[in-house]
This record gives structure tokens, sequence and C-alpha cells, in this order.
């Protein structure tokens, strides 16, 4: 199990992303043969490698000069950064010598990117990328699409929930995902006319959809996937990521108030933190890029190590699962009406 | 200063409706010569005052057999339930005998009734919602729409900026409120269709336009005013009153783990109380309807006696500053592109 690795890709490359390699190899079955091929400079992937004891990690470097920063635009990668570890990595993986690949860069480029030279999953319109929430359950909500398109159609968001739901299914291991389409009332009635549109092909499909969700929904968990269009993905998912940073912010001030309030916020720092750790998104394993034709797991550019691991075992069990050939199988399956499309 | 009180509307009614008018007629300038007028059922609203010392509090009451419920739809108050304490407070406010009205009942149903009772200001499409968000700053952070109008063109995108900003600086006193839009990435080329016609409908207004916002600028305050259509506002807003819950949900199972874990929550919980009550949204005086010919504030359903007086307060603030004058002589004096409407 060969997992390309964008070496460069986070805002600590290589470093986190070495020591990610590592902590994976460490943390996978010995029944996994996995090997990390390192994709980008390899002076700086040495010297990152030197400094830990990377005895336990097979790997293999595939030097790439260039590096596609967050300011690059996605559409561009493909025509002018072909010597970037991102392409580099992406093509390792369309030609067969990877059999994922992960990174923590650019999500734009590496969603393009992967489109244009993986190809799309047979029956895929469009491929989305999904975002994993922390729940109040024992279970994380996964919300597709968290951004990467901005203006859907109906069909798009049917598929969507289909691809939402067989990745949760076969990722977490539950058999029946309740799918939800994110709306602003529970009742069918609410809502535009394309999540109205949407909301008839869902009922229609072999899905265990449970109808209209609310915004409230998502953390309690009441959907396993909930459904929506990039646009308000992406916003509830940067909204949602400012938060514990506002609480440590809000604490703080709290703090700044006097020596009592200090003392105060010392003693239950401890445990606040240990409870917010579970709110954690690095503990979901990224976030997988749904209906491209190959395994994509995307990570946050402030990636830790640990979540970089998470990251590399989740696309090993991706690539080791049968997501897009279910992907394909089920939309082969199934007929949308055409004014849909 | 006569304010219309819909004593019926919320989900401790009306106990909690004259608790708060009495704190308001406690807290109000002796200039203010606030008068509350109750609506609703009479005898409810004599047994709710006879448990409480209201001799501060000059009121009268409008009886009205009928309440609107939260199942009630919203476009069939005006037809079905003329009796109802919600449509004959906003009635007295139309008729002249009250300068103000406040509810804590159906908001979709405040928001029609008042929008064909009251009508428009003259220049406004389609009246809205905001609502107030709490900040790590000293001010709160106003997002318009916050669920009235689900579909939006350009057009009322940039008229809700123009009404939120008067009603900003109006309410809270600062001159020129940043105007953001909320949008999926800072570059002016992001976002849809109808966000990137409205980016420049603002951009050429008289208003501190800052350019798109992010999800995660909203608490954080990096802007005053945050422009979106209602489906993405009420999915944000919704979202946004779930995390206390959640977050005393996640404390709670904490300390559930066992006797030291329920020490250390126990420890914490008066700091934690103090630091979330700045986050609570009862304390920025319920929520405006924008664009109606009237003065109409509307709060959660569940707001305490607390939030009804900053509820009342707030309605004689707006009714004693000249808000919608402002909005109407503002849009009359702008010139709107007639493909944006």
């Amino acid at each position: 199990m060969r997992i390309a690795l964008d070496a460069m890709g986070g805002d600590y490359a290589p470093d986190n992303e070495v020591q990610g390699a590592v902590l994976a190899a460490e943390s996978v079955s010995s029944q996994t043969d996995l090997e990390v091929i390192f994709v980008g400079r390899e002076q700086d992937i040495r010297a990152s490698l030197s400094k830990i004891d990377s005895s336990k990690l097979r790997y293999s470097i595939v030097h790439a000069d260039d590096i596609v920063g967050m300011a690059d635009e996605a559409s561009t990668v493909v025509k002018k950064k072909r010597n970037s570890s991102l392409f580099k990595g992406i093509e390792l993986h369309a030609d067969g010598k990877a059999d994922g690949f992960v990174s923590t860069g650019n999500t734009g480029a590496v969603m393009s990117t992967a489109t244009l030279v993986l190809g799309r999953v047979k029956g895929v319109s469009r491929p989305t990328i999904g975002s994993f929430f922390p729940t109040v359950n024992d279970r994380p909500a996964l919300l597709v699409d968290a951004g990467a398109n901005i203006d859907c159609k109906p069909r798009h968001l049917y598929e969507f929930a289909i691809m939402g739901s067989i990745y949760y299914s076969q990722i977490l291991d539950v058999e029946f995902p309740k799918i939800g389409l994110l709306n602003v009332g529970e009742e069918r009635t609410k809502g535009t006319e394309v999540v109205l549109q949407t909301y008839e092909l869902l009922e229609q499909s072999p899905l265990n959809f449970i109808g209209n969700v609310e915004g409230r929904d998502i953390l309690f968990g009441h959907a396993d996937v909930f459904v929506c269009d990039g646009f308000t993905g992406n916003i509830i998912l940067k909204f949602a990521e400012s938060i514990i940073g506002v609480l440590k912010a809000k604490v703080k001030q709290h703090a700044d108030k006097g020596f009592l309030e200090k003392l105060a916020v010392g003693a239950m720092a401890p445990t606040l933190r240990k409870i917010l750790k579970e709110f954690d998104y690095q503990e979901y394993g990224g976030v997988p890029l749904l209906g491209v034709n190959g395994v994509a797991i995307i990570g946050h550019g402030k990636s830790s190590p640990k979540a970089i691991q998470n990251m590399i075992v989740r696309a090993v069990d991706v690539a080791t699962k049968n997501v897009n050939g279910l992907i394909a199988s089920t939309l082969a399956s199934l007929t949308i009406p055409t004014d849909n499309n």
C-alpha cells in the first residue's frame, strides 16, 4: 500500500508531514505493508527525516522542485506547476505508482488537479469535498459539499448525498447513515427551488433520507450526512472552525480582568482543554475528495503530525475499501429525471 | 411612548412578558414616558401581574382571544387570526395607537403580518430580519438577512446592506459601520453570480464596504454588518444558537466520566458560565424587522424577562431615532441599475 504524500503542502512542511508519516507507520497493522512516497524537495525532506527516528517507516522520495501555494489559482496548476509536489503526487497516483494521495496544501488546487488528472468516477457530474464536524454523539457528522461547488443543481446535491452516504458507511462502519438535507426548516415546503427539487430526488432514492435538517442539527448529530451546496457549506465550515479560537479569546479576556479571574481561568483551563479536544477537527483524518477516480485526502494547512498520521491511515482505508466502485455502481443503478440535470 | 407588547408570544407567556415590561419601566429614563400595552388574554395577563410588584409600570391591556402558534403558517394570520395578540398588536401600531410593537412569537408570522398591515418603507423591495451575533469585540455583529428572504437578487442584498448599516449606526452609535459581504473567500472573483453582482453594487455605494468576508469573520467581528441571503443566514444563525447547548452537553458528558471529572467540572462551571454569558443573544435586545413602515422588534420564544426588557427598550430607541426615515431617504438618493432589480 503506497501512499504519495505531498510533503510541501502544509504550513509546517515538511517537518509535520515527515513526523506524521512515521506515526502512521507505527500505527498501521503489520498486515498493511505501508510505504510512504514523500513528494517534494528532497533536501528538505531528508533534513526533516534526520531529526527523528524513522526506522519503522518504509519510504521513498520523489523530488519535486516547485510548491503550490495558498495563493496559487487552482486551475493553473496543471498548466503551470507540473513540477510541484502537488501535481507530481497526483500524477504518481494516476500512473499507478501510488495507491492514494494525501495533501495538506491548497484544497482548491488539489480538487481541480485531481479531477483533471485522475478523472471522475463514472456517473459523477461533479466531484465534491466533504468535511467532518464533531458532534455530541460518538461519531462525527459529514457535511457535503464543504466548498467545492458554489452553484449547485438538484442533481449535484443528490450525487453529494449518495457519495457522502457511501463514504460514511464504508469509513465509519455505519450501515444506513442518516442523510439530512440542510434547510431553513423541517417542513418539506421550505427552501429554495433547488432544495425543494433535491428533497423529491432524495425521497425517491434508496438512501436513509430523514428529510430536512437545520443548522442546529449539525453539532447535535441529528443526521450523519448533511447535504448542502458549497456556498452554504463553506461558510458554515469556516464559522465552525472559528469557534474554538473565539472561545479562547474570550477566556483570555476574562483572565485579563484581574488576579482572581486569572486564577479561576488557570484552574479551569486543563479541564476545558480536555473537553474541547474532543471537538478537534484534526482527529477526523482529513476530508475526502469524493467522486474523483482515485483516493485523495485533503487536510488543513495547520495539520499536526497526528492529523497527518490520521490522513495517511484514512487514505489506506479508503483505498482498501471499494468506495469509488460502490459510488459508480450505485449511480449506474439509479435513474434521475433529466430535468434535474 | 407607547409600546404594544404581544403578551402571548413566548414560551413562558405571559409571565416573562409581564416581568420584562416591569423591568423595562424600571430601566428607562424618567424622560421616557413609557406605557406598555399588553395585548393578549386579559385574565392571564392580570394573573401574571398579580404575582409581582408592577407599581412602577404604566400599562394598559387590550384583550385578544387568539394566539398565533409556532406551527401557524405565517401568511394566514391576516386572514384567519385577526383576534390574535400578534395581529391586534401590529394593528394598534398601524392605527397610531402604539409607537412600536414587540413580540417573542412566530417570527415569520410577525414578519408577514407587519409587512401587510404596516406596509413597506418607501424604496424597500423586501423587508428583512437581522440578527445580532456576539463577537470578541465590545460590540456585536449584525447579520442580514437572518432568514426572511430565502431567494435573493443583488438588489435585495444591496438593500439589506443599506438597512443594516443605518440600523447599526443609529442603534449602536457607530458612525460608519463596516459592511461585509458574506462569501467563500476574500477575492472579489469568488461566489455565486448573485454575490458577484452584489459586490459591484456595494462597491459603488456610499457604504463603508470592506469587501468579502468569510464565515470565520463573524464571531471575530471583522465587520459590523454581514450581508447574506436568508437561506445562508438562517442556517448560520441556527448553527450558532446550538453552540452553547452543545458545549454544555460536552461538559456534562465529561463530568459523567467519574468523580474527579465531576469535581473538575464543578470547579470550572461558574467561570465558564460567566464567560459564556457574554455570548448570550438575549443581551442584544431582540432582532429588528427592517424595511417595514413601523417599529417591530422580534425575540426568541425562550426570551427571559431580561431579554424582553431589552426588546422594549430597543423598540423605544428605534421609535425615537428616525431609522425608517433614514432608510427611505437613503434609498431615494441612490440609483440602482435596473438589471439588478
